[in-house]
């Protein structure tokens, strides 16, 4: 049996890195096998590249360059990660995917949605996820989240006018997209935001399963 | 006045790299300022990622990832490098451009020549040489010349076949091409190879001034 392709997406600090640990014990409880994994990242050359990416001292990197490297490894990460497991019928939970690129650079950084796209289809070539969650929460409130943490990363310590721009659109993407997304309430409780979330991915396994 | 934008092209072992430090000389003695520069590189940015691009370890790399890479590592090189110096009207000698990712990525890698174009232009934003100067040397003889060096990097270690590919790929891009490009028969000796390459880059800035 074919595996699934779950994404968390959202701003942040809008728990996401929380919330997926629970996800994960829960399905393995239920003898699922899970793969955890995280974007930029995932792989021996996406950690490489998730260094340049994040090194406070790449001050002068440019949006096309953040959006290119951002493609590539994510071309990795699913060739290397994401495709085998799912292929072996694991569960892969994955901390941001292509909509944070279209958010973060093609909205955020001003590069235009439909170019960023282009650039992530030549690196993964169509591969969408089954479900993505979206956990919602405006960037003043996360912000102030990030505050009460030690330091930030050079994505991290964008101003609040970056974090406004790339929530909004979040939503706009969000309410063109064809994919399946379910909007979490990140603004309440852990608890409840854990217990939303695994209901979606409940939902989704029933909803296959018919 | 605006500078000149040359950029040296050809196979892995085609002379390049010596030729250049030779035409920089014949420049600068007459009072010409030259920026000369390499790809990928030429940046901080740029040079952390060569050194993923480059490293041997990395044989899991996937063609679109190295395509992708190069074209990070390319808009940071044109933006804080090569236009600065174009605009402040020097001369720069660059080693290897776009046209290296067409024909090794786009053909010796299959991944398409418009495909590789596309994601150049989104990395660079049409900036072309004013000149290139291709040296045309099959790959049969460069990788003897190579075998007779020590080691080689990821690139470099490709098999014949895959070097084959890319200068015929080279030659067709090169005949459909509408920029300015010369070819250099670099199967000469080295002292005529500097004086024809000399002589092509004094022919078009004499066509400049007329």
């Amino acid at each position: 049996m074919k595996g699934i392709f779950i994404v968390l997406e959202g701003p942040d600090g809008s728990g996401k890195s929380t919330v997926i640990k629970h996800i994960r014990k829960y399905l393995e409880d239920r003898g699922i096998d899970v793969v955890e994994t995280r974007e930029p990242g995932g792989t021996a050359i996406g950690e490489s590249i998730r260094r340049i990416l994040l090194d406070n001292r790449n001050k002068t990197m440019l949006p096309e360059t953040e959006a290119l490297l951002l493609a590539a490894a994510r071309g990795q990460h699913v060739k290397e990660k994401i495709l085998p497991a799912i292929e072996s019928g694991k569960v892969v939970l994955c901390d941001r995917f292509v909509l944070s690129s279209l958010a973060y650079q093609g909205v955020g950084r001003d590069l235009g949605i439909e170019e960023v796209r282009i650039i992530n289809d030549f690196a993964i070539k169509g591969i969408r996820p089954d479900l993505t969650l979206f956990f919602d929460v405006e960037p003043e409130t996360t912000l102030h989240r990030k505050t009460q943490d030690k330091g930030g990363d050079r994505l991290e310590t964008e101003g609040i006018e970056f974090h406004r721009k790339v929530y909004d659109g979040y939503l706009k993407i969000i309410r063109d997209c064809t994919e399946r997304i379910v909007v979490i309430d990140a603004t309440r409780t852990k608890k409840e935001v854990i217990s939303q979330s695994i209901e979606s991915i409940e939902n989704f396994i029933k909803g296959r399963l018919l």
